[in-house]
């Protein structure tokens, strides 16, 4: 079994392949998410994992954008505490340090901690954050650290100098599993969430109705987002997660019922909830 | 009167702070939205102004923090087409180009017209857009080129080799401006916008209860985004836009309504909205 990821190995993305497909996976590290989304589509690889949602930063609509175009289906999702190191080569101490090398979304992670810890260091923003370990290794720079996950630190053999370096520890980031086919739901004892994206004409009180079809039958929703449509810009699309599986009939009657009055509804996927939820 | 930006110079930020505050304006440049946020608050410049929401980005949940942290009300919003163009030396043709300097954000949004265009060349991330062009500037690459606004290239006065090359052409970034006191509304005839923040109990059925007070009332809402509440990862924050003017009975009303049962509820600002809405 072959998973698709975005970045280089002992990226988040890679940790979060395991954690959701368990260790005995192979893991295919692709440079761009639109390559995660082909290299599924066209059986190049059985599944793909994308994050689709941080804590800090918000949702990745780019993602979003990707599950509306090709034609994937999420089937499950995993959450994963982000939790940034710094990294150095062996022997190298804080007063050494004069660059740090992360993903732009990790520097700003850890903006304070950095100001605080390191002053007068150059930020370098790369492509990802184990690429700038890697960077680092393959340079042999003594005078720059890098930020990444532990997993990163490990697979290069590089020591981490300092801990935990982000400004918030409730940093977390939410992934989902792609696949060509749908999750075939075979227990009823797990908590299923379901995924879709609607767009809701542009009168008073639309979004309203839109939620009432689920509230009306009981149904909770765990996200909402509202976006504007590209190539119309003050045209909205709608992003909602909520509890329940596609197979049961009171959220077929609230999808149906949606599909009275939406301009268009797509089910992204329906799946097992991660237990965090 | 004297307008805090984040960026340098050239910024499609100080773009917006002359397009809502007009020409006759000192702009002052932060390299941080908190400096911004804090400079308005502790009084050295009149008023901010700072994005909080890309067409394909999303939010920027880092200035929904701020806003939410510090006491200043939103009593403006500007909305920005945002137009990247390649910005080069004097008599440098696309076949000198080997690198490219810009903002991750602009490089992400520029992917496929780079790929196409430039497809050898590297992309070195910088802070800003407009920062790049006066690094190219100031270090006289004649084999490097910058992407950033029109008004940039006039302010450092380069030439612009291809203009419009972001991918999406429907890019544009949402502004708001910032104040210590809150807008006055003077004239009955505009159209009002009203921004807010809540947290609603985590039952089944909040969300719905909440835009009820809102829908009950014929109130319309023009953007809502639900977010992991900082320092408790499972508790959601709402982002909720909406028009009307807080002195009005029936919006006043709706948002005593939502006090009854919201955790919390805070009015980011009341203010005009931009004619593009």
């Amino acid at each position: 079994m072959n998973i698709a990821f975005q970045g280089t190995h002992g990226a988040y993305s890679e940790q979060a392949a395991y954690a959701y497909f368990g260790r005995n996976t192979q893991t295919v590290p692709y440079s761009t998410f639109d390559e995660v989304f082909l290299n599924v589509v066209q059986s190049t690889c059985d599944f793909g994992i994308v994050p689709v949602e941080n804590s800090l930063a918000g949702s990745v609509h780019r993602n979003y954008d990707f599950l509306m175009r090709h034609n994937l289906y999420i089937i499950g999702e995993e959450v994963l505490r982000i939790n940034h190191h710094l990294i150095t080569l062996p022997n190298v101490a804080l007063g050494d340090i004069k660059r740090v090398y992360s993903h732009w979304q990790a520097l700003d992670q850890c903006e304070q901690t950095l100001r605080t810890l390191l002053p007068d260091a150059e930020k370098i923003q790369t492509y990802d954050t184990a690429g700038s370990v890697k960077m680092l290794l393959d340079e042999q720079r003594t005078d720059t650290a890098a930020i990444a996950s532990r997993q990163a630190a490990e697979l290069y053999n590089l020591p981490i100098l300092q801990q935990s370096v982000e400004d918030d520890h409730t940093n977390y980031t939410r992934f989902v599993a792609l696949s060509r086919h749908p999750y075939q739901a075979l227990s009823t004892d797990l908590l299923y969430k379901t995924s879709i994206v609607f767009s809701a004409p542009n009168t008073p009180g639309a979004l309203f109705k839109a939620l009432a079809v689920f509230s009306l039958r009981d149904i909770d929703l765990t996200k909402i987002e509202s976006r504007p449509l590209q190539g119309s810009p003050f045209k909205y699309l709608f992003y909602l997660d909520f509890l329940g599986d596609v197979n049961n009939d009171n959220v077929l009657h609230a999808l149906n019922h949606l599909k009275e009055f939406a301009l268009f509804v797509r089910v992204l996927g329906c799946y097992p909830c991660a237990n965090d939820n």
